[in-house]
């Protein structure tokens, strides 16, 4: 890390551009929210308070290291000349003839045009007015977060992180669903199968098959019950115990 | 909306439940987040500071409706008592054997519950120690946000807004891309052949195609260029405008 000369590093990830930033805790929470999701490249435009702000600092916490790297500009044009392509996140088109995206469309669009090594920006607006009509000629696309009609409440920090969330997820190695064992192992069928046969046996002798016409089907519920459970060794040794024991009380 | 005599819609939305939340705060910035991608079911397990809380409300700004209609309970079995499936947001296991998925496939699999009228809750675990093994042991999955390895600092608000995002993502009838037409209509083929045959005819005159072997590939390209610009008629319009005008001007 300490080699790199440039203030940014060499991969092509996508650059997200805060155009005109007002509080400098959005933009720590910003670089906070990039960070999670393994995204470093921060740039900046004008930031209203000046740069660098100690309150951006202070909110940044462990994410710092983003803004001692970002690139401060005058004017977003500036910000994106090294791009060739720009998103542009507004709930509104602002009037302009331009392709409207989802942020899933457009952060799959970034992830085929980074594989071709192609630099892509994404520009996120002021706190309170958003991105200009300026700013979004700018771009290639509008990224529109599919909200709720009646309500939109997004700030800058949280937009960040949705898109710095899809662009993640969509290149995510994590599997969709996995288990953990917590030490265990799955029990075999042939344990769950002779756990069926304990209870079965038990129950029967308690007179629990009631009325024997009914006996076969209930007992075929139960075994599928068993074989329905994800059970762990464990499960099979505590279930085994837990009948054990209650006859045990019981014949006392 | 009035007419509701229980405090939650009678569609089957994901419940999502605050357990043990501290801060009000953050509660309602949660509702908020919810409310963004249309959840209004908001349930609190123990809250910190009590119930109702003014600094929920005050946050909450737009959303209080879900504050109005939340359900307060006293524990966490107690929450999710009428919901047959719970999901625990946690990044640890907390050494129980138990499904791990992402969020997409946990809110895959709560659309497919919530189509089949299943009712789904979601748990989030108290902002510095997130869920206790006591409350994941209840839940039937884990949800864990694949972040950076490097780093993790989602807060409630953040966990809240991802998982309604995602919910709402996977349910979303907004088109992955579709264009602002701002009034504008496309041009059609021929519009865009005069155009072409317009600029070649003048830049033909102007010497423009040298040297004559190249003159034909050089045509080519141009008429390539054109068909690739997405151009609406106005475009089209400007275009032959622009031309027009630099001619008027060098030959005055």
């Amino acid at each position: 890390m300490n080699k790199k000369q440039s203030n940014e590093p060499a991969v092509a990830e996508p650059v997200f551009v805060l155009v005109r930033p007002q509080m400098g805790e959005n933009i720590g929470a910003a670089a906070r929210a990039m960070w999670n999701f393994g995204l470093d490249r921060m740039r900046l435009v004008a930031p209203r308070d000046g740069w660098p702000n100690p309150r951006a600092v202070a909110l940044a916490s462990g994410a710092g290291r983003l803004l001692d790297h970002a690139g401060v500009f005058a004017s977003t044009a500036e910000a994106v000349a090294d791009c060739s392509h720009v998103f542009a996140t507004t709930a509104r088109n602002r009037g302009l003839t331009k392709p409207v995206m989802t942020p899933e469309h457009a952060m799959a669009r970034a992830r085929a045009l980074r594989a071709e090594g192609q630099r892509v920006a994404v520009l996120f607006g002021p706190e309170r007015t958003g991105l200009e009509k300026d700013d979004v000629a700018q771009a290639n696309a509008i990224v529109t977060v599919p909200v709720n009609a009646e309500f939109f409440s997004l700030n800058l920090g949280q937009c960040v992180l949705l898109m710095a969330y899809e662009f993640a997820r969509q290149g995510s190695e994590m599997p969709a669903e996995t288990v953990a064992m917590a030490g265990a192992e799955w029990a075999s069928h042939v344990e769950v199968e002779k756990l069926g046969d304990h209870y079965e046996e038990r129950l029967d002798a308690a007179g629990f098959f009631f009325p024997p016409e009914k006996a076969a089907s209930m007992k075929l519920s139960l075994r599928n019950m068993w074989s329905r459970m994800p059970l762990t060794r464990p499960d099979v040794q505590t279930l085994h115990g837990m009948l054990r024991q209650l006859l045990r009380k019981r014949d006392e």
